[in-house]
């Protein structure tokens, strides 16, 4: 089998994070990495001994390469995704597709006349905890589904001119939350609820976006999933998911760096959690790496879809409709 | 110090958890329990050697009682409040006062004309577990409080007989929570959100109630507080509180019958939960007939206070409203 | 059912536990404490409103008395259980029945000439916890035992002045561990050896004894129990178990004060264990209690039998003969 | 830095997974695959596209090799140390040098002549739970050390023909347990004694081994460190350790497949343990490898040196002298 090239777009933490990951992986041959900022595409590039580049349209048209990885800044990944797409690449893309719905359904319709496979990151999706939950209750293990609770907190709020740009909790943050009910669901939520808070920082407040939220939907088969963020959690990233259904409870939690305890007079004790996502979902990256790289060969559908992608987001503009009116929002697919 | 006469009314299974929690009390003594139903009656007072009776009038009348205990049918709890403050005895009523606002206020109005000390049987509050929590949540333990999550679910439905009297859901169930929530918080809900389904049993419904609830609550700080409840969790009674703060979490679990774990080929395994309220709360039941002992001679007041029944049945009612009307509801104190 | 009269001699921290337990089980009356301490058997007696005396021969004479529960000095229990078992009286007697495995002899052969029932003080058979892992392993939940592991650390050291005159570690620390390992066997170790070291206190080892103790015996069968010993673990009384067998393991743990778990920067932690025996075993002496009163009405016989105290005692004398001769010692029971 | 090449000897389990680790190690190549056995060697090699050869002195001695992993059988160790060290190359040997301690006394020797590094493959010190287990009794974190506990089950029998050349449970598996007590304790055992059972299968008793065994030792300090080994445990690869010391108790336990837990009406209940080394030491025996590349560029010793591996020997001498004299054995270093 030959093994396909791939260029990464993006020199940032993600760009990192994949481009090492190609580089281990048998069937993949990272080509180039590609960002604006030649510097940090140099730097990214060195230890492979592979090339760089800061002319992201010749690297993504660059014919000797099958497939290319967008980890840039979210306002640049439907402008990258068109083009990777009309350059028939294999595309993969980090989350969200845009912050704007119109301009997915815009970029989503141009993919559309291609056949280049198109898959968003939803690295959770991949966890190893996470996906053995959802086989058993697919499996299952705790008979018919009737509440999903999600948590979900960052161990500290990103920088204040980050948040200005990301489209806020809901559609940065929570996004990959709502992406993971629905996969677990498998029934779409027909209506959703928010309560949010600043309590972090008084800052975010200024920025127009909250650091504290929970959210309830509901599905048709009436169906509850809760999802609760926060930007902070002094403790490490705290990322768990509880299920519960006619027959038990399923609950996934989080991994420790360690399995050694202590025993003091003061009390027993543990690790803190693993620090943040590039901790916690190492494992899950390389697999979200190797499931690419079957897409890639023809022998699997993405995982998750573009439409994946849009979906999220449509819960995540529901969740700020509903924050906004404080009403149960209708989901309008 | 003389040792208080306390009187049980109500032979059913709260009466006689509290029939046996008096006398084994170092400072009360069972004086009677009494029962419209004789014969029940008649079997919660045998073992201890004490009268029974059928005339509940009466019984709270004797002048020989210091107190009573009213574990009666909800319906009749109101009547019996008034008429034991009138003849001057301490009260200790299960929860809830009342399933109308109304007929609370009517009735908490009447005691206050006495100097009786009246305390809702919250027993919830008096859980070691809890209490703990709360007293490390007080001392500052996790810094600034922004998130509190209560699960609670029975391990079976109730007989549908009861439901249909119950006062559905969130009157008869979720009181305890709301107490809770309260008693937690420090700070009190000004919004309520629910969402609810029937999921464990169709006939529920047909009832007119729910089974599944989700509830979000909001305090004027903007301290979020969420309160799940189901009426099956077939591992049983499942009683959890989280505690997200600005410095940390806490969590209080569920205590479980031994420590006992089982190391298979098929799974490293422990005991399910404690079976239901009788045995998780037993610690609880015997902490809060002792608090209720202190507050007869005058050491403390009752813990929680009639307002506190109060107030909790005024959540329960918001959380109706809103399921109701699909809208953030603001709550009227 | 006539309740049965209880005489509780020794008014130390064994019988208060004792004496309180007496007074509130059903079955069971309080009759009088005994103590040569006249002063402390008041302070005993006061609470219950029972008579006491410093006359121990008087007190198990006594014919109101049914049965007599020796919880005084080590050195005066053969003499009150043969005094007791010539009055007839049914006897509960704290471990060790005596330092002198001769002594013992010559009083069970005296206890032998009458039909009084007579129960060991070995609390922790009746531990809800390790009785589940007994019952388990007799159900065939791990199929064939073939290791048991007996975890034992007290909190901190006695006083010198009772190591002194305790007849050291195997005789009054790890008798216990002798007698739960043939409880659990269920087959007699027919070798013993024993390692041990004073590393708590230099004083003990002045003294004439060893704080620090590891002992493995051996069955006929082959299966293999290690007993560890310290006196001090500065995180709590520590009680652990471990059997494994041919389809598994099963452990039974330390239960904790409550289930609060807290999350910091620092470390996920949870409270120390429970403190020392009279917190760790309260289940325990009830439940120990409860069988004596279950003996004493002759539903079933003693657990533990005089000759399980006898047997205890051969199993410490061949520990410290092995710790002499650096060899692995045969029983000879 | 110029990347050292590699070739590994023994294309069995151990060769691969070294293989393997050596490809995407940043700073190693892979040279070459050898084994007596061409076919496995062929397979073995494949993967990376990288010769083979069955001609094992050849495959050593050429020059463009910087280094050399030694993971064919026992057996051969100490010819191929002897060759690898003459010819100047850098040794990783798998655990143990022989059987015969005066082979690996004549073996250091021939070592002693060259300057060429020799580590010894006791992965364990690399596994991340007991590195930090280690790093935090150094750093004082339980005071002065008492007791030392090792536990190490493996999930089944090795093949019976392997048994009977392994050289015994002492020299074959409870090697590793006996460097991770010396590795632990800082200080050296000076008395051992050992108890051990045939349980688990009969044929390993024909073929004149045990399967089930303790051992204590006893440093000059008086530390006690018990050792225990099962060669079947149904429920996975149990390898924990447990440290009491004056201020507190360390313990490192098994890691899970995942976090997942599931609660039903029969138990709560996690995955079983890890199959087996493959999967527990996976992580260790990246970090040993990695460690080996360090040894190789002169920035440190190996760990564990060829004295380790000598020493961990003695111990088992030792244990087997115990179990056939009954008595606790005096080490001869």
């Amino acid at each position: 089998m030959t093994r396909k090239r791939v260029t990464v777009v993006g020199a940032g933490r993600m760009g990192v994070i994949h481009a090492r990951n190609v580089v281990v992986h048998p069937d993949l041959v990272l080509h180039c990495v590609a960002d604006v900022r030649a510097e940090a595409a140099g730097a990214a590039a060195e230890p492979y001994g592979v090339s760089h580049t800061a002319d992201i349209a010749a690297a993504i048209d660059d014919s000797a390469v099958d497939a290319v990885i967008i980890a840039s800044s979210t306002d640049t990944h439907v402008d990258l995704i068109v083009r990777a797409a009309r350059a028939g690449k294999g595309i993969l893309c980090e989350k969200p597709i845009d912050l704007d719905l119109g301009r997915v359904d815009t970029c989503l319709a141009e993919v559309a006349k291609t056949d280049v496979p198109l898959q968003i990151g939803f690295n959770r999706r991949f966890d190893p905890n996470f996906a053995a939950l959802r086989q058993r209750m697919r499996g299952g293990d705790i008979g018919t589904i009737e509440l999903v609770k999600i948590t979900s907190r960052d161990p500290h709020p990103p920088p204040l001119e980050y948040i200005a740009v990301s489209g806020g909790l809901f559609r940065d943050m929570m996004i990959h939350d709502f992406d993971m009910a629905r996969w677990l669901l498998g029934d779409e939520p027909v209506s959703v609820h928010a309560t949010a808070s600043c309590l972090v920082d008084p800052a975010i407040a200024q920025a127009g976006d909250v650091d504290t939220a929970v959210v309830t939907m509901r599905t048709a088969k009436g169906v509850i999933c809760t999802i609760e963020n926060s930007r902070r959690a002094v403790y490490g990233y705290d990322q768990r998911i509880e299920v519960l259904g006619s027959q038990g409870m399923l609950q996934a939690g989080n991994p420790l760096p360690t399995t050694v305890t202590r025993s003091s007079a003061d009390a027993l004790s543990t690790d803190t959690l693993l620090d943040f996502f590039v901790e916690r979902y190492q494992a899950a990256y390389r697999a979200e790496l190797d499931h690419f790289a079957r897409v890639l060969v023809g022998d699997t559908g993405p995982d998750a879809s573009a439409q994946d992608g849009r979906c999220a987001l449509v819960l995540a503009e529901a969740a700020l409709s509903s924050l906004r009116s404080q009403k149960t929002v209708e989901v309008e697919w």
